[in-house]
């Protein structure tokens, strides 16, 4: 049976694992003819908590985005072009079909899988309210009918393991540049402006970073799951597992944030409204909340999460931290790069070596926290898996001949970072050099873009693209994605991606990566990505408007190797050249030995 | 006073004019404190009928998109990039302010230009239902009430001149592919899918398109102006001026389409709905509407204008009309230019002698109904105006160092053409070359971009226009604009700009201009225009996906003498070399003597 082969698949322990069969018994008898399961959670954050994966207790699927839609004798799970080649090559069970969701929508699977007449269950509290209100359209376009359920079928099958309770900790000034009161005080008047009595929050990130809080929940992540209120008078309330707390926290959360139990929220939001009103972002908030309130007699407004703007634009203070540890990373990566190359020729490395060494170099930094996400040393055809995760199963040794791309980042207390570099042992093919120099040529592009204000991340991603197209091929994921400072390696709002997701206009502070790729499926991928922040350029002779740009945060040499030198303009040459004299002048102060060798011969120009 | 200056820099006769004082007076005497008088009409074309030139009326104002904010004191007009430099050149009356939207919105100025409780009335038939909820919302923010007037007083104090009467007549099958029954039913389906039963049409491109008619209603564009309503059994009522019917028209329409009064409307929409739903596109429908229907019980649901996408997307037929006009107006260009270029040199030529020539021209095809829109003919600092008019006031002889700008185009029964090509005469100066050759480029990497299906108009235009930001300098209008088939030559929904208007998707079928430029104010200016319409690519060698392109429809040399030709890369000389081939393979076979001389010449290959 599908599970059973799940489980060979996985390695997953028995008691993690839930029969399928018993949950669609459960399902007949609550008279539901199909259910969702998401990856998500009640907080909605890119990153779940253990207790809240059910859709790996359900499949093995580890992605971080992905939906299973369960029937009575089919599992569809849906799933983006980051994960359907991996979750193709992780489960291979044909009893669960894998749909990439830019082929085929969650809205047009229940169209063409759902008969009319099915009553499709879901959790409210896994589903925001944004999701519900498509999912409706759709399912009332097809006959469907949607039934919230009061609890969810597969906790009741197979208890989730209880939520983090690890403390959690102020993230001070000297890191954060504005005080909480000050983000509480924009926030407040945000709610007056939009007519707003209260806001909800549960997206962690905006938790952190409203309240200069930081914690211990996710491994890679330094979050508090939490949830918050915040008043007209920029008062907030915050539900918090109480084991979290502690005399230094409640210090300097102040008094004007009222500490609650977590579980608290439900009571809370059930308190009578009597009219007044509750501002909630539906893209972040669960459809329970929103159905609790109504029933409560809150009118309800929506609003884009005030916390999400002013977090993707960074402070000084937070620039500095950003630059701070990329410099000392970049010192890191030079004595890791240094170790790697001399190494490679001599015996061979394979990737969970290579990924033990990279994340034992960052760890010795006093500030370090954690990597900001599972370390991707991707060598050969594992490289073409744009988030693959080594395992005993999929370790292998870097052969000659072949690319290692290796993808990794650290949380530090002064800032986030994600860098990719791809190296190569030994001679590439052609081929392998062609797609190298595609790949370095468009992160340039992009990497010195002049734009003038109000561009949007689109543009950006089209101004790197553009050459992928020229070549007749693409790459399945998004040029860029805002990176949070001390939080998430992911976040919003500024992305860049040729999408209607990428539509944000940029603005100098915001924090960026830069990452084009190239996958050639079962045979080698190639990625260069620098973290950059937006800044307000010098003016140039010429220049009649403002205009902004990138200003890199990445301290790391570029191979330039493997590109094949006589394809790259005057123009990208001449930006690799600054990028490495920038690079050397930075590091080289404070390295020495083989380190210093090392990066002196990685940043001599080009001619 | 203002007025008065107005009419000595607008030359209108008297009888024409509207004194402010007088509409001042009558705003006062109805409690209003200010009023709106926008450039539209009830059917929110681009192209407006002189009965509704009230702005121009009002203000001198000529440009096809403008609102005044009529004031006790002040008087503002807010228009865009387009027509800033040029109502500041035709109406320097100081009591007059300029504002350009982008600057600042007219919801932004409402807030900043009007107190609290400041009546604010408008015309409900002179605004969409989508301006007036985002009005409504900036009024109600800033404590303004808006004020709909049952009569425009503009028309009370100075009655309009009567709507034109010119026949309507069929656009036969022969040039549209497509019969109207056939659009007609596309329409009813897509009223059953959004659960509608009536749609109303007052857009006269969209009626003029479903019901395959063209008329006389507009000097540069077939229009007719009508009003419809499509019900969902594909029949159609038509409110139009009885004058413009006659025998062969009620023939070609066929029993499904009801004739009405054009004034009968009102009557129509006041009919009782009895709960029923009428649909309606709030981009493109008066207020004035809605407010009607809803009082006579009607539910209102909105929906994008359904003619919109598949006008766009032209038929076969369509698309061979587009390319023979193209042909036959490529022969005519060649023995124009051929002309200026002998005489530019042998004596000086006026602007308004150029334009003469070039529609003289064109008037001896057969199939010619007008100019597509007066033509543009801009020498020396003119060209600098992106709307540039020729008048006696501004007329001027093209002189030595100079660019002549020339768009120009046509309205062919069998397609809609518009063209730009800059000529120097004489040596240009090294930065005239250097933006001509960055126009050049530009144009070049927009024609000669690959891109996959879903791309949208923004990222085509980002394509082109990134080279303008490398170099500091930008253009205020979008790279293209969609092209209709003897209809308008500016439609939609395709558009290469850079902002949110420019989202929707391509799709093979489409026609779009091409057009960068560079505007160097006071001094000279730079556009380069072909249409083209966008097409699948034959796969290339190395392709992994379908890609979208352009095939170049217009026919016409593109100069390559002002351009520097060291800066040009080998792919841009390739484009170009590709283009000129084509050129000079359909054209010289039906071209002798000089203007075959002068199009080998224009077509030789670059090295």
């Amino acid at each position: 049976m599908a599970l059973k082969t799940l489980q060979g698949y996985t390695g997953m322990a028995s008691n993690n694992t839930l029969a399928l069969a018993d949950l669609r018994q459960s399902l007949v008898s609550q008279g539901i003819d199909a259910f969702l399961v998401p990856s998500t959670d009640p907080h909605h954050a890119e990153w779940v908590t253990p207790a809240a994966r059910r859709l790996e207790r359900l499949t093995g699927f580890k992605g971080s985005a992905g939906t299973a839609l369960v029937l009575q004798d089919r599992l569809l799970l849906l799933t983006d072009g980051r994960y359907t080649t991996v979750a193709a090559a992780e489960i291979p069970a044909r009893p669960l079909e894998i749909i990439n969701v830019r082929d085929q929508t969650l809205e047009q699977t229940l169209a063409v899988s759902l008969p009319t007449g099915t009553r499709l269950g879901y959790d409210p509290w896994l589903h925001t309210v944004a999701d519900i209100g498509s999912l409706g359209l759709a399912a009332a376009a097809a006959g469907i009918s949607l039934v919230a359920v009061t609890e969810n079928p597969i906790d009741r099958l197979l208890p989730p393991p209880s939520l983090p309770a690890a403390a959690a900790y102020p993230h001070p000034l000297q890191y954060t540049g504005r005080s909480s009161a000050d983000k509480c005080r924009e926030v407040a008047e945000h709610l007056g402006a939009i007519a707003a009595d209260r806001l909800f929050l549960s997206a962690p990130e905006s938790i952190c970073w409203l309240l200069n809080i930081r914690g211990e929940d996710h491994a890679d992540t330094p979050l508090v799951y939490a949830f918050a209120q915040v008043h007209l008078d920029a008062s907030v309330d915050l539900y918090l597992d109480p084991r979290k707390s502690s005399p230094g926290l409640v210090a300097a959360l102040g008094h004007t944030v009222r500490l609650h139990a977590y579980a608290d929220i439900k009571e809370a939001l059930a308190e009578p409204g009597n009219g007044r009103t509750l501002a909630l972002d539906p893209a972040s908030t669960s459809e329970a909340v929103a159905s609790i309130a109504i029933a409560a007699a809150w009118k309800i407004t929506t609003t884009r999460d005030p916390c999400v703007l002013p977090k993707g634009i960074k402070t000084a203070v937070e620039i500095a931290g950003a630059k701070a540890c990329h410099r000392r990373e970049g010192l890191l990566l030079c004595r890791f790069w240094q170790w790697l190359e001399a190494h490679a020729h001599q015996h061979p490395l394979t990737e969970s070596v290579i990924r033990a060494e990279i994340d034992r170099l960052r760890a010795t930094d006093p500030l370090f926290r954690s990597p900001s996400f599972e370390t991707i040393p991707a060598s050969g055809p594992n490289a073409a898996l744009p988030h693959y995760h080594v395992s005993p199963e999929t370790d292998r040794e870097l052969a000659p001949g072949e690319f290692l791309l290796l993808d990794s980042g650290g949380q530090y207390r002064d800032g986030t970072t994600d860098i990719t570099r791809t190296f190569a042992l030994g001679e590439p093919t052609l081929e392998m050099k062609e797609r190298y120099t595609l790949v370095l040529k468009s992160f340039i592009r992009a990497a010195a873009a002049r734009f003038p204000r109000l561009t949007r991340g689109i543009q950006i991603d089209t101004i790197a693209r553009e050459l992928f197209w020229r070549a007749g091929v693409d790459f399945d994921h998004s040029l860029g994605h805002g990176v949070g400072s001390f939080l998430g390696v992911h976040e919003g709002p500024n992305r860049l991606r040729p999408n209607l997701t990428g539509l944000e206009p940029l603005q100098a502070g915001m924090i960026t990566s830069i990452e084009p790729a190239f996958y050639a499926l079962g045979r080698f991928g190639v990625r260069i990505e620098n973290l950059a922040v937006i800044v307000e350029l010098p003016a140039a002779v010429g220049d009649e408007m403002p205009l902004l740009g990138f200003e890199q945060l990445t301290l790391c040499p570029i191979d330039v190797r493997p590109a094949l030198h006589e394809r790259l303009t005057a123009r990208e040459k001449a930006w690799l050249n600054a990028y490495h004299h920038r690079v050397w002048t930075e590091l080289s102060v404070e390295l020495s030995g083989p380190a210093l060798a090392w990066l002196a011969e990685r940043t001599v120009a080009l001619h």
